[in-house]
């Protein structure tokens, strides 16, 4: 008997279908049971086989369950967590992957039942893929999953969602929810709304064709399209459920962004090196914890 | 007998270092003789044995040469230009690979003596390494190179030239300097300014620390830590010289930025499920046109 028994992921996309992928190398559930709304999608994680059981419906797939995790974007936790809640077992560790902390406490708390230990968490782990294809077992293999308990959360429960985390590849912080979304706002809201809006410009310019933008990306613009070319329902409800903290970061970024601008008209030289050279060091900083490849393009010409 | 004889190579950085590599894959040339305004450069490439010989002067190293590249920083151009035009062979091509065409024609032209072809030209390629210890033969393999050839050039130059940097491996286009100078202020000035201002917005932030940036980089900050590493002097003077059309994109980027930003502001789902629909089909087609890696991050984890 493992720690949680039967494990189920209410969300088959990228990173449900990794949890279970990486659930089963870890052997870290005696049954991992899986649910998506879409037919479709279950469908194909029947056919991929990454779940012991594809259930019809997400009421029997919670059923008896010891960990219920949601892998749904974030603004649907709320619904989904309403229609779960009278099937959850007394118990049971209710938790989620959202990236926006703070909206989803406020949508799924309301309907969790006693007895049940609602633990937020975020594995800080992702593709520019979608979909159960998509997953893949060490996806959280050296990435960073943060726990965001609330006051008075019951802390065996948290130990265990910790070690579950930690089973399947993860290193794991617990942190405060606010400080979480403030975090992630400029660690990856910020990012992907600017790699967005940027593909977006040139998309739109009129006196250079996408074709020449295309062929030339690899001056630097292709590396924009990567996050832009993520799931647009999730991140339409990152930024509708985390609004207040990308205001903040986005108008900083903004603030930034008008110093270099000035800079640029005034030929002030060594304002711009001074700014191109401290930049440096984050990226060191990245590679030597281990969150990044240190070979040359991120190593994806691999003819260095 | 190869095309030129004797290549000079000015400046001996990643760029001219993968020249030199390049051109003794593809046997090129029949010496290939490189200079650095940089003593310690100078010992460094010396050692390293890209090139037959390094000159001690840039005069001595362009004497007798069939073919001259400037590899320098595009603001140093036009006094190399001017240091090296008495030296110049009559019947040489005189180039250079700087990520500015109109600021650099503006500046080397009028040193150019008769009898020598000045023919700009720019490598679509590069990595966020710098030094002579970053060049590889392999850098410009199915990337583009683009040729700004001014009005009344001599046509069998500018084929020598284009022969020249196909046997470096790249392909190569022919394009009006201007016209060139707004499709890189989108395809690479811009994106280099929005990462080196991100990465700055996060330096400075003081509710998330730089330590928690670097941990959780994975969710998207850290795709733009790369370009914010390249050299600090070549990028300043990227800026200070294609100023108009750096602003130009800069203003829309701008507007763009504002439109999403109230649809955050408002809430309007729709808006932003739009905008983030649109921009996946132009990743798709880097990568078709190899240009880009097609395996999820860039390929940085090999684990998928």
């Amino acid at each position: 008997m493992t720690a949680f028994g039967k494990i189920a992921i209410i969300g088959l996309g990228l990173i449900g279908s990794s949890i279970a992928h990486a659930a089963r190398r870890g052997l870290l559930a005696d049954e991992v049971v899986g649910f998506d709304a879409s037919a479709d999608v279950r469908t194909r994680a029947a056919a991929l086989g990454f779940c012991d059981a594809v259930a019809e419906d997400a009421a029997s797939a919670v059923t008896d369950a010891g960990l219920v995790i949601l892998c749904v974007p974030v603004g649907a936790c709320g619904a989904v967590a309403k229609e779960i809640a009278p099937h959850l077992k007394p118990g049971a560790i209710l938790s989620d992957v959202g990236s926006v902390k703070g909206a989803v406490i406020g949508d799924v708390g309301p309907h969790v039942p006693d007895g049940v230990h609602f633990i937020p968490a975020h594995p800080i782990a992702g593709t520019e893929f979608s979909g159960p294809e998509a997953g893949f077992a060490s996806l959280f293999d050296g990435r960073w999953a943060i726990l965001t308990p609330l006051p008075g959360a019951d802390a065996a429960a948290v130990e265990r969602l910790k070690a579950f985390w930690q089973g399947l590849g993860s290193n794991v912080d617990v942190m405060d929810p606010s400080h979480h979304d403030l975090v992630l706002a400029i660690t990856s809201h910020l990012p992907h709304l600017i790699a967005y809006n940027i593909v977006g410009t040139a998309h739109d310019l009129e006196k250079v064709t996408e074709g020449e933008v295309i062929k030339y990306s690899a001056g630097g613009f292709r590396d924009f399209t990567r996050i832009a070319a993520s799931d647009p329902t999730m991140w339409r409800d990152v930024f509708l459920n985390n609004r207040e903290a990308v205001m903040d970061v986005l108008g900083r970024f903004n603030e930034d962004l008008a110093v270099l601008q000035r800079a640029i008209r005034d030929g002030d030289g060594d304002k711009l090196f001074d700014f191109f050279t401290r930049t440096r060091a984050i990226r060191r900083a990245i590679i030597e914890l281990g969150q990044e490849s240190a070979a040359p393009n991120f190593g994806r010409d691999s003819k260095s």
